[in-house]
Formats: C-alpha cells, structure tokens, sequence
C-alpha cells in the first residue's frame, strides 16, 4: 500500500466540471483504467495549421524507468508502441530536436461495465470507468528504456510474455521499434457504478414503474479458449496464458456483476448536474 | 444491399499512411464500427492558445436525419450525445454563432477482437477493428431533429428501448439534453483478422518454433444476465432486452473466434510497412 493516495491537482484543463461527483483525480484509479486498457486514444495536433486533431489507437502502459519499483500508484510515465501511424512519432522526434517540452498529447481509456436501463430515456446510462491523461510526448531513444519499455508493453498484453519469446530483439527489430514516452501533466477520472437511478416524479407514477423495466445489464470482455495457429508446435497452452486468460475471465466478470448491484452514487446537488 | 459500396475519398488527412494492407475506406465498414461501440472518443481543440487537444468518451450514432431510411452504406451525419462535459457543447455554439462551418473534431472508435501471440515481441499483435472520423460539430437546435437524435442513440444502446420507456421527454428533459451533429469529412478505418504471422528466419529455427507457443486468444464483450433495479416492479425482463444479449452475445464470440482462425493478412511490400 501506498503511504498517501495521491492525486493529480485539479487545474483548468483536467478538472471534471459535469457529474462531479463520479469524478476521481486519485493515480491508482487513474493509472489502473490505463493499463487495463487494450488500447488507448491518443490525440494530438498534427500543425498548427490543422484544424482537425487526430486520435490514434495505440497500445501503451504507465510505468518509471528510472524507478522501476515504482508501484500504480506512484507518479508515472506513460509508454506508447505506436501500431498504426509513425506521424506522432515525427512530430515528437521534431519536438525533441527543438528542444521544447515535447509533443503535447491526450491520452484516453474507456471501459463500459454496464447499461443502466431506467424509466426514461434521459436517465439512462453506463457504469463505466475512463481515464484522460495530459502530458508532453517525446521520443525513447536510448537502448536500455527502449528495451525496457518494449519489456513493459509485452509483458502488458501477457503478464510474463516477454522472456517466452524469443528474445532480446535483432538490431533490425530494436531500429524498427519507436516508443514514445509522454511526462504526465495532469489527469483524471471518471466512474459511475451502481443501480439506476431516477427522478421522483417518475418513481411516483405506477403507471411507468408498472411498465418500464430497469435495471443494470452487466458488460464485461471474455478471453475464448486460445486457438494455436498454423506452425505452432507446442502442445500445450502455456501456463503463462492459461493462467491470465482465468484471471481476467473472472475478474472482468465480477467487477461488471458487483458494479450492477451497487447503490447507485449519491449525487451533490449542482446546476446542470442531473444525472443522465 | 447498397448499389454501389461508398469509399471515403483519400486525402493528406485520412489516408493510412502504415499497414496499408489494413486500411479500409468503405463507407459499411466504418459506420458499423462506430455504430457498434458502446463508447466513441472525440477529440477537439479547446481553443487555439491551448497546446493540448481534449479527448471526451462520448455516445454517438451514424443516421441521417433529412434521409431516414438511409442504410449504414450511404453518406451520414454522426449525433453525439455528451455525457462528460459541456465543454464541446459551448465551442459547437459558438462556432455556430460565428458562422463557420461548425468546430473541427476527430471521432474514433476501436474494438479488440483477440491477442495475436506470436514468436517473437515485435511480431505480436491485435485482431482488432479501429475507425476515425474527422468532420465538423454543429448543435442540434431543430426540436423534431433532436428528438429523432436522442431516439436514435437510445435505441442504440438497446434497440426498440425508447418506446419501452417513459415517453416524449417532457420539456425540461428536452431543454438539458444537447446533441452535436458532426458532419462527415473523411474517415478512414483499419481491421486485423487472422492467425500469426512471422519472419522467416524464425520460422525456419526450431529451438524457437519448438519453444515459443503461438497461437490467437479470441477476445469479445459478454452481456450478463440482466439485474432488475431495487425499484423495478416489472417481473419478466422484457423481450428486447432478452433477444438483444443473446444476440449481441452470440454474435460478439462468433466474429472473435473466426477472426482468430482466417488467414493472417497478405502483406505488400511496403518501406517500414512490417507487420508487429
């Protein structure tokens, strides 16, 4: 356990200013939804000169390699393996040669846990957990964190993957992989699980309560049985896989089913706050 | 089926520019990507002083208001629904009041459909589906047209849902929902399917292929059984929640578990185009 529960400070940017009270600023919750997250929306500004934003779906994981005891909860670095584009990692090699911060980056993770299905349409929702993140992105370009930072990605889509394979990578490989390190600004959270909830006016007509089921339909992903593939040669799934594949099954599983039976969240009255 | 199957046109800000051999610019394939994910991401600049674009998790649904019976296939307009913040509302507004063609966003949406493990780091990879969309948000300020948006999108959250509830929404109800209209600019999308691929010189070492399993561990999203609320007094739930899980259900497993026994994608030569 960490000694503090840390948090990001709310600032202009990161500040949660709708259901506030399903906002969370705390680095454990905010550094969890990232890397449980198979991918993540990363966002940045290709020119000043363009008005379109681009999101680019990367795979990427927080960690600190310079303190790499650091636990989830600790203040982090968050490490991008770009599969889709090399155009963020120009823009962050040109950064890094002028020598500014870097490039600045939004990075996003969602989860939905859940629909909320409730009497009428505008109090319907998600349990849902997701994550934005508002850092400085720049290139890895020593050998050891590059190494180390493909060590952490491997390792994030299969705990123990990494010395499964063949490994270390060839001088070919290591030139072909560019990871991207983003330095945290600033971040936060959002979180809603529960029951439905629903106003009073409705509650009170049995004409609608009579009617309009509600309720929470569970959502969580499932790993099917590993398929091995054409020039495969090992008979058995390894237990590195197995092992993952029943951990995530049931985990996935049973946040989804607490989460639907939870009270639903205490809402603080706020102008333009109504839950939907 | 559609006359002729729509392509997004390719220009400087669409085109996939790495893996081509996975980019797709049909018209069907994109919408049903961003039509069946329970959460899209929307990234837009705050405003032009600030380095960091923002990403939001917002609902969304392709549809087409003046042309209702339009199918997936046709040219669309995206309706986002916010539930995160009204930051993007007010820009839309006042991008609306300074009539210019609306403000500028990036919408994307990606699916993981199973873990590719294959002999070596590089080599691993996704099944996956992932689509971008870039086009410019205008509030819906017409009433008929926001009330056949807010149909739309709770409907796809579970179809045939919005008559099963309390309904019109009354006025206050219709006064706090905003919806965005994006019109559609480009897009572009990208999908893996298949079993793992890898570099000859590994396929050809038996300490390696004796070794290292490979093999595709399908990955979908799994509806639980529906959990009645604490205030519901209905007794059965209702036919369109029950064909709607099992039909997601079975359809979700099924699309992951043939992806991970096609084929592995045919690659094209292509400079700095190796598939990991």
């Amino acid at each position: 356990m960490p000694r503090y529960n840390l948090e990001y400070p709310k600032g202009d940017r990161n500040t949660v200013n709708r259901y506030k009270h399903q906002a969370v600023y705390s680095l454990t919750t905010i550094h969890t939804i990232i890397n449980t997250s198979p991918v993540l929306h990363v966002s940045f500004q290709p020119s000043p000169s363009d008005p379109f934003p681009v999101i680019l779906p990367m795979i990427g994981q927080m960690g600190s390699f310079s303190r790499p005891s650091a636990s989830i909860s600790d203040t982090l670095e968050c490490y991008l393996h770009g599969y889709v584009s090399s155009r963020i990692m120009n823009l962050a090699r040109e950064e890094e040669a002028s020598s500014t911060a870097g490039l600045p980056v939004c990075i996003a993770a969602a989860k939905v846990d859940g629909l909320v299905l409730t009497l009428t349409p505008n109090s319907h929702n998600y349990n849902y957990r997701s994550a934005v993140l508002f850092g400085y992105a720049t290139l890895v370009t020593s050998v050891e964190e590059k190494l180390w930072a493909m060590q952490l990605i491997t390792n994030s889509v299969v705990p123990g993957r990494w010395p499964e394979t063949r490994v270390p990578p060839n001088a070919g490989e290591m030139a072909s992989t560019q990871i991207v390190r983003v330095r945290i600004d600033s971040g936060s959270a959002k979180v809603r699980e529960g029951v439905p909830n629903d106003e009073k006016g409705d509650l009170a007509d049995a004409g609608v309560t009579g009617r309009v089921w509600t309720g929470v339909v569970p959502l969580y992903e499932q790993f099917g049985a590993p398929v091995p593939g054409p020039y495969n040669e090992v008979a058995e799934v390894p237990e590195h896989v197995r092992s993952y594949v029943q951990e995530v099954n049931a985990a996935s599983k049973e946040y989804a089913e607490v989460a639907a039976r939870k009270d639903a969240p205490v809402k603080k009255a706020e102008a333009g706050d109504e839950e939907q």
